[in-house]
């Protein structure tokens, strides 16, 4: 690995003792920022993806624009199934729409495990190429969504507040909802792989819907995946688990390899702590939301924040991506508040 | 009040010992029963709400069919900003339409107090047949959405994921999003109240999105005002608080006065009993899905579910609303699981 100029996340996600902690924001390469949106109106958000040289540029914004201690590949975790044939519409407005959703022994076939280097060269170019850009200024993160995530989408076809056809085909039909999640795993394996050799420095894993299952279907359906594949990385990078609302899962996951454990906003950080247990790093966990709240209530929230996680073995981050409308300058609030702890 | 016939649901509410726990299912009363969908291809849901004799047919079909221990009148949480003024459509396949949404001072004004007798006396009146139709058979059910969740739907105006415009109104304009929870409180205390006048013999408040929240805004936005409503009714009936998602927020909530506690399908019995306290009232928490499995898992689970909570202090119940596409034969078997205990 060449010289970092700015190691602190790496050096976090390895336990080691850093002046102040990182930080990042999820979803920090997005929507809430003037030049992205400008670049949006030439280019769906596919063709952002898809584009090495616009991926790139979107993905550096934040680091420059607003300061973060890390960037993340500008990409979207729903090019997996699309690599593996299924058809993922962007709906302005909507969000991902799966027009031939995946729920029976038959629409299984729609499924392939595809040559990955192949068919998301894509993604490892722009990784390659940010990563070269940002000429070692921070490290790069790559990321992909968690198997059970991805079924979300597959099998529901949209956003839904409770994905109820996904959750339900874990009980009428186990054995066809396993083998869909074993292909998952094994594409994610080989996706996450060849981005850690494009140039990624470590991974996360988003397992945005980990929180809808109960404790036991968390375990048998999403965690055993997510393990599979941090112990398929682990010689690779460091991986970030995030099973967004998962927090009965937390002790688990402690035991599952991972580098470090994203939080939501809903856990308070002793708690985390003892949950987890003392040498884990754990990563969050500011309500995205109060971002709107007035510069000096950012900073003394992100500061109370900082001195109940401890500076150590500590990422700073928000509980979830950055809202849409959040004002630039709040972002810029978020950041500065942890940079002036040096 | 004239004596029940079944009387499990109170006496467990009171904390009396009871020969096996009562059983009941959030939304039982419709769209996985064939006969409510034969209705509602003549009326519209609102329709429904309002017609009192077809709301007392909706209402009483779960416990002639499936065997329920209670009863819990066929209405919707957003009658109450409808009665104060607020638009409110049902669309099919998207839920609620708020086409106005109240997301500033001027938006306040669209906001009445009314009078509650006049403009709910549809529901009071449905209720009041229910309970003559019922005759005694089980005890009736009546209930309101929490001042947040119904703020949730007044300011987003629609359903979300993630409720940003109301989450973020709490951080940005304070003082606007407590007028707006105090007048729903002031309302909904006026509508349980004379819930209770016409014939309920308790009441839920469902507090849908509590867990939306964190720790500290809970306690500010949501439980505050569940609190206030809870001391107002407590001299009236016996009140059930579920807040989905708000895990954290147990401990608080066992506090609250509210004779029961609603628990989702995430948290393990064991823990919510050591966090609310063995004096309380638990309700819940079967999975929904679990209802798409067989029989004879069914069985199973319902089983394992009493036996960690125990039969006493205990309702049975799914840790959310019934999905629309259950076999009414799995709803039977879920009643059916509790009562062969005695």
């Amino acid at each position: 690995m060449e010289s970092l100029k700015n190691n602190l996340l790496l050096q976090a996600l390895a336990g080691e003792e850093v002046p102040r902690p990182p930080v990042w924001m999820m979803r920090q390469a997005g929507r809430y920022l003037p030049d992205y949106r400008k670049i949006r109106e030439k280019y769906s958000f596919f063709e952002c993806t898809q584009k090495p040289e616009i991926a790139t540029e979107i993905t550096i914004q934040p680091v420059e624009q607003v300061g973060v201690d890390a960037a993340i590949i500008f990409s979207d975790i729903l090019v997996v199934p699309q690599a593996m044939g299924v058809e993922v519409q962007m709906v302005e407005n909507t969000g991902p729409v799966i027009p031939s959703p995946v729920r029976s022994e038959d629409d299984l076939k729609k499924l392939c495990i595809p040559d990955v280097e192949e068919r998301l060269h894509y993604v490892f170019d722009a990784i390659a190429l940010t990563k070269k850009t940002l000429d070692g200024r921070v490290p790069l993160i790559g990321f992909a969504g968690s198997p059970w995530t991805l079924f979300c989408y597959l099998v529901q076809g949209k956003s839904s507040n409770s994905y109820d056809k996904a959750r339900t085909m874990l009980y009428s039909n186990p054995a066809l909802s396993h083998q869909i999640l074993e292909m998952l795993t094994k594409v994610t394996i080989l996706y996450l792989k060849n981005q850690v050799k494009s140039g990624a420095d470590c991974v996360q894993l988003f397992d945005s819907w980990g929180g809808l299952l109960g404790p036991e279907m968390f375990n048998s359906f999403s965690l055993k995946y997510n393990q599979e594949i941090i112990q398929a990385l682990k010689d690779d990078c460091p991986v970030i688990l995030f099973s967004k609302g998962a927090w009965y899962g937390l002790g688990a996951m402690s035991q599952s390899g991972a580098h470090a454990l994203g939080l939501d906003w809903h856990i308070r950080p002793e708690v985390a702590r003892t949950w987890a247990g003392d040498k884990m790093t754990l990563q969050g966990n500011l309500d995205p939301a109060l971002l709107f709240s007035s510069g000096t209530d950012i900073k003394k929230e992100v500061r109370k924040m900082i001195s109940a996680f401890g500076s150590q073995r500590y990422i700073v981050n928000l509980g979830h991506g950055i809202l849409p409308n959040t004002p630039v300058d709040h972002a810029r609030a978020f950041v500065n508040a942890v940079k002036e702890m040096e």
